[in-house]
C-alpha cells in the first residue's frame, strides 16, 4: 500500500511535460541533482523551476549563483517572458550571488567550512519565505576546495541544511560526457537522493536533447530518456507525444 | 558430496525471485556486497532485505546509514507498505545513523580506526538481537579516509567483526559504470566473499534493471544477469519467467 | 514574449554564414569561448572576427596574444587581404603581446593574480575605444599557473572585467580530441556562457571542418554541426547550403 | 632434442581437464600465477590444487591466506566433498593465516621486508613436508605496502624463497577487466614465469568461464581459451570436449 | 587578395611529393613540428629536409641531436646516397650533439633554462650560415625537465630564438597513438604554428604510411592524409598519384 | 646509392624466418628493443639469438638477467636442444645475474647510476669476447628507479656503452596491451633505434603469435606483422610461407 501522503509529497516544476515524467514533480522538501554537459540546459531548467513556482504556484524562490552569472540569467528569463525584475522588486525572487572567493575566507585547518554560506542562504530564505531554491552550480561552489575528499561531506551538510529550511531544491552539476554517469567531483550522484540527467547528444551532426530520472529515492517515476526542446519563446518543453509509444 | 549443513546455511532475503537466483538466499553469518551505479536499487534491495527479515522471518535488523538518509529510507519503506515506525518502536528495526564526521574524531597516527564504529554497531546488535544488518554505503563510510590503502584492511576488519556478531550482512558500494566491475575504492569486490551486482542499463533510451551473483564463495547459485523491476507498491521483483528460457 | 532588446543584443562576426548559424552574431558585451583541436581554425576565426569588425562595422579591436604569435597572425591577415598594418597605424587594431613570463612576476602567495594583465588590457581598450577583443589562447595564459584549481576563478574574473569594459570577446581554448567536449584545463566550457566548437574531423583520410554552437546562454541559435572551409583568399566560410536540408 | 627430465618436471593439479591443457601439470618446484577478476574462480582452483595433491598424490599442502578467509575456504572444501578437517588434524593441510597487519610491524626504512613472513612459511613447509603451496592473494599481501615500486622486488624474493623450499606454488592475483592482461599491481604477470588466466565473460547476460595458459616458460602447453565449469558437487572441470574441435 | 610575398615565403623540403602537399614547402623562417609514433619516419624526414637543402638548394644545415644518435643518422644518410661526411668536412652540415645531461647543469630555482643550449645553437648557425635546422627530438630535449609546466614556455622561447636566427626549422616530437593527436608532453601541437603528422597505420597486418598537414598557420596547403613510402635507395616519396583522385 | 658496407652491417639471429623479415638480421653493433606482453616470447627470442650465435656463427654471448631467472632459461635452452651447460663451461655463454638490489646500493643524490652495472657487463664481455648480448628485461632493471624521468637518460647511456663494447644487443621490454605501442616506462620505443614487437593476439579464443619490425633506423626491412610459432622442439619459427602472399 502506498501512503497517500507520500504520493502528494511532490513539488511540480511547472515545466511542460517534465512533471509527467517525474509522476508529479520534484520530491518536496528535498534536493534534486540536475546534471549534464555544458549547454545541456541545466541553468535553463533550474531558472524555469523557480519562475513557474512564482508565476503558477505563488511560491517565492532563491537562486544561488556563482561566477557572476545573475545578469545573464535575468536576461534569459526576460527572453522567456518572465517579469524577473518585477519579481525581484516584490521580493518574490532573490539572487544570492556568491563571490568566487567567499569560500577562501572561511578556510578552517586544512578544510573548508560552508557554514557561513549556509547561514546567508538561510537568512535569504527566511526573508523571502522561499519554498524553492536553486544552487547553480556545484562545480563553481567546490572549485577551490583544496581537498576533494570533503566534497562528499560538505554536500551532505548543505543538503541537510536546505531540508531543515523546508525548501525544495535543485542543485546543478557538470559532466564531461553524456553517458559516463559521473559529475565533476565524482560523488554528486551518490550523495544526493534524486538525480535528473540532461543530455545533448550529437547524432550525425544533429543535436538531440533528452532528460532522464536516474534516481528518485522512494518515489515512483517514469524511466528512460525523454526528448525535450528549448524554444526561444517558451523555454523547455518535454515532449508529451513520447509518452504514447 | 555436499554437506547438508552447507546448503542450509542460507538466509533468504524474502525478495521475490532473488532467493531463487541465489539458490536459497544470502550466505548466513557472512557479508554480501551489493554494488551498482547511482539509482541501480542498492538501497531499496538492502532495506527490503531487512524488512522481509522482520515481516516474514521474525529476525530483527539494524540499518547503518550515513549522510542522514534515514528519513528518506523510512518514507520509502512506508510507500512499500512496511510499518517501519511500528517496528522501530518495538525495537525490531534500528537505524544507526553515523554522523559523517565520526570517522574524523578517531584518527590515529596517519590512518583511521573504525573500532569505535564497530563497538557502536555491536551494542545495537546486542540490544536488538539483530540477525540481519545493512551498511549503506561503503562510499560514505570511507569518504574521508585519508589514505585509501587502508580501505582494504578496514573493510576486512569490519566484515570480521560482523561475522563474530553472527549477523548476515549486506554492504552497498558504488560503481561509476555498469560493466567495468569495480567499485569506488577499487578493492571492495576483491575483499568480500559474496558479490551481487545491480545494473540499470540504458538500451535505446529505455532502462533495463538486472541483478547478478558475481561471486558466492563456496555456495551454489545461478549465474548471468536476471531482470528485475522496482514497483511503487511491491518494491523489487526478480522476474521468475527468466528462469525458464 | 521575447524582448526586442534581447534579440538585437548581438555582435555580427561578419564571417560568411557564421552569423546565420548563431542567429545574429555573438552575444554583445559578453565572452564566447572558441574551442577546438590544434589546426581547427580558432585563431583564424578569432582574427576574422576582429578584422570584419573594423572593415564592415567600424569597431576597433584588440588582439591579446601570447607566445609571440603576433607576426604570424599579421602575415595571415595580409594573406586574407586585410590591411592590418594600416589598421595598426591608425590605432584601430592593437596587438597586446603578453610575454610568457608576465604571469610569473605577479605570483601571490601560492596562486596567481591576473590583475596586472587585466589592467593592461583595460588601458589598451580605452585607448583604442575597442568594441571587440580576442584572447588567444587560454592554454597559453594559464600554462604556468601552478595550481589548476584557480583556472576557474581567474577565468571568471577576466570575463567579468571584460564585461565591465563593454567589449564583445572571444577566448580560444585547446582540445585534445574532436568529440570529448573538454578543453585543456577541464573547466573552460563550464565557466563561460557561450561556447563555439570548431572541429577538424578525419574521415577516411579526408578532413571535414565543422562549427557548432554548443552553448549560448539566453540566446536562440541553430544547433548541430555546420560545415565550413578555410580558403587561402576568402578565409572562413560557413556553408549556407547546409541550412536548407 | 627435448630432455626427458624437462618433460617429466610437472606437478599435476588433479583438476579434471586442466592438466591436459597444461600438458602435464604445473612446472614443478616453481610458482604459477593464477589471475582473474573477482569471482573468476582463483580461490577454488587454488584450493583444489592442494586438495587433489593430498587426496590423489599424497603430497601435503600449505594454504597461505589473508583477510581471515580460512573458514570460508574450509566450508567450500567440505561442500566439494574434501575431508579438510581430517587433513588438518593429520597435519597434511595447514592454513597459514596472515593477519592483515603483520606487514605493518616489519616496516624497514621506507619499505617493507617480507622476511618474517617467508620465515614463517618455511617453518610450516618444513613441519608439514609440504610439496604444494598456495598464496591467496597477492592483492591482500601487498595492500598496505606503501611504495608500489617494491612489489616487483618483493614478489621475486618470495618466489625465490619458495623455489628454495622445493614447493610447487600457486599465487593468485586480482584483475579488474577480463581482457586487459594486467593484475592489480601492474607487474605480477611480468615477474612470474608461469601465468594462468581465469575469465568469467558476460555474453548476452550469460556467463562463460574460461582458463588460458598465457605464459609457461620453457614448458609446452596448449594455447587459447578453454571452457570450464564450477559444479557444486565436483568443483572445477575443464571441458575435455573442447580439445576435439 | 593574397600578397605575393606570402606565397613565396616557403622553403621546399626537396622531398618528392611533400612540397606539393604543402603547396610549396615549409613556412620559411618558422618552425614546423613533425610528430609521429616510433618508427613513423620523423628522423628520416628531418634528415632529408637538411640533405636536400644542401644538395639542391645550396643551403647549409644544422642537425641538433640528443642521445648520441648522430652516427646512426650519418649511416642512414650514406644509405640514401648523400655524401654526409664530405658535407661535414666542408662545413655545410653540422651535427650539434647535445649530451643528455647538459640540461641538468643549468637548472635554475625549480625550473630549467635552455639559454645555454640556444646560445650554442646560435654559434653553430652563425658559423655554418645555416638556413635549415632540425631539433630531433623534443622528447629527448625535455626528458629530464622536472616541472612539465615549463615545456610550453621553453618551447616558445626556443622557437622564437630560431626565428631570430632566420632558419627554417623542423622539430620532431613523439606520439604514443596514431590518431589521438597529442605528443609526449601534451602541448607541442598547440605551441607551434605548423604541424605535420606522420602515421604508420597497421591495417590487417600490413603497414600504411601517411603524412598530413594538420596546421599551417597563414599558409595554404592540401588537407587530409597522403600515402608515402620509405625506400632503401630513394628515401621518402609522397605518392603523387594520390593527388588525382 | 646504398653503400655496400651498410647492407652487410647485419648480425643474423639464426632464428628461422626472422632474418628474412629483417632483411639480413639485427643491425650489427647496435641495440634492438624486443617488446611484447607477458608470454609473447621475448625471452625465448632473446635466448635463441644468443644460442644460434654460438652454435652457427661461433660468436660468444652474454645474457644479463634479473629476478633470478637464469635457471629457467637454462632449462628452456635444454628443452630446445642447446648444450647450454657445455657452453657455460667453455666460457662461450655467460649469465650475468644482477641481484634485484644492486641498483639500490649505488644510488646517487636523488637518482640512480648504472655505471657499476655497465662496468660489470664490460668485464664479462671482455672475458668472453662476446659479440652478442641480451638484457632481459628493462622492466626489471628500472623497477626500483625512484624517478622515472631518468629511464630515458639511463637507457641511452647503457645502449651507448654497449655500442662501445662492440656487441650486437637485444633488450626486452614489457607491454600491457598488444596494440597500444608503448612499453612499461613509456619511452623505450623512442630511445632505441631498432624495435621488434612480438604479439600474442587472442582471436576468438585462439592465440596467434606475430612479429613486426616497427623501427629499424637506416636499415631496409619487411614491414607488417609476420606469423610465428614456438615449438617445444624447434623453438621459434617465423613462417616463410607468409612471404609469398
Ligand atoms: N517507491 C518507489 N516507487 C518506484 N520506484 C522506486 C521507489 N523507490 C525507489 N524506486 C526506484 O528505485 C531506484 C533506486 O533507488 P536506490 O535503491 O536509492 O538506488 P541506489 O541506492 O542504488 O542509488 C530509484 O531511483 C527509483 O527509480
Ligand atoms: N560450492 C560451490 N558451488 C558452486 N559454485 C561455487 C562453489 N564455490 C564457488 N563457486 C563458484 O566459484 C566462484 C569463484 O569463486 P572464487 O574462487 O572465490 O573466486 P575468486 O577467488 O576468483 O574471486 C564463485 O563465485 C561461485 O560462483
Ligand atoms: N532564449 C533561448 N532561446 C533558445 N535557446 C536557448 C535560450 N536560452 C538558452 N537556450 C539554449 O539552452 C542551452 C542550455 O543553456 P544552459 O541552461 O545555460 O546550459 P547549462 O547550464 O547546462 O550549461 C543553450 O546553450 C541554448 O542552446
Ligand atoms: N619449451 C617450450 N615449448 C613450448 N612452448 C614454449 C617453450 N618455452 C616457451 N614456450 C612458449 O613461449 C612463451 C613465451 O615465453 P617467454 O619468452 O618467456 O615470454 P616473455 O619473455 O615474452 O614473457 C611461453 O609462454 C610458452 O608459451
Ligand atoms: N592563409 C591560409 N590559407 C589556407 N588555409 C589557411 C590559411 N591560414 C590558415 N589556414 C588553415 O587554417 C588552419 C587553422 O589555423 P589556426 O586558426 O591557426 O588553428 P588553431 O588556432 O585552431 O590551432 C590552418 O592549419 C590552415 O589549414
Ligand atoms: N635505409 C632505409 N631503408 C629502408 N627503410 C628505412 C631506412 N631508414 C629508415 N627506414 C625506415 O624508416 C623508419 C622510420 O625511421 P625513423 O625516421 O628513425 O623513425 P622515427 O624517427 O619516427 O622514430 C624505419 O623504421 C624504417 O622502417
Ligand atoms: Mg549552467
Ligand atoms: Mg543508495
Ligand atoms: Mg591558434
Ligand atoms: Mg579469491
Ligand atoms: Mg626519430
Ligand atoms: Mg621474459
Amino acid at each position: 500500500m502506498i501512503s497517500a501522503q507520500a504520493q502528494l509529497d511532490r513539488t511540480p516544476t511547472g515545466i511542460s511535460g517534465l512533471d509527467e515524467v517525474m509522476m508529479g514533480g520534484l520530491p518536496s522538501g528535498r534536493t534534486t541533482l540536475v546534471t549534464g554537459t555544458s549547454g545541456s540546459g541545466k541553468t535553463v531548467v533550474a531558472m524555469e523551476f523557480l519562475a513557474h513556482g512564482i508565476a503558477e504556484f505563488g511560491e517565492p524562490g532563491v537562486f544561488v549563483t556563482f561566477e557572476e552569472s545573475a545578469p545573464v540569467i535575468r536576461a534569459c528569463l526576460l527572453e522567456f517572458g518572465f517579469p524577473i525584475e518585477e519579481w525581484e522588486r516584490e521580493g518574490r525572487w532573490e539572487f544570492l550571488e556568491v563571490p568566487t572567493d567567499l569560500t577562501d575566507s572561511v578556510e578552517v585547518v586544512g578544510r573548508y567550512d560552508f557554514g557561513a554560506l549556509v547561514a546567508r542562504i538561510q537568512r535569504v530564505v527566511e526573508r523571502t519565505h522561499a519554498k524553492r531554491l536553486v544552487i547553480d552550480s556545484l562545480g563553481a561552489l567546490f572549485a577551490t576546495l583544496p581537498d576533494k575528499r570533503y566534497v562528499r561531506v560538505e554536500l551532505v551538510r548543505i543538503a541537510q541544511a536546505l531540508a531543515r529550511m523546508g525548501v525544495t531544491a535543485m542543485m546543478t552539476s557538470e559532466r564531461r560526457e553524456e553517458y559516463d554517469g559521473i559529475s565533476l567531483h565524482g560523488v554528486e550522484e551518490f550523495v544526493l537522493d534524486n538525480v535528473l540527467v540532461l543530455r545533448n547528444v550529437l547524432d550525425e551532426e544533429r543535436r538531440r536533447r533528452t532528460v532522464e530520472v536516474v534516481k528518485f529515492r522512494g518515489a515512483p517515476h517514469h524511466t528512460g530518456e525523454w526528448l525535450f526542446t528549448i524554444d526561444p519563446r517558451r523555454g523547455v518543453t518535454v515532449l508529451p507525444l513520447a509518452f504514447m509509444s
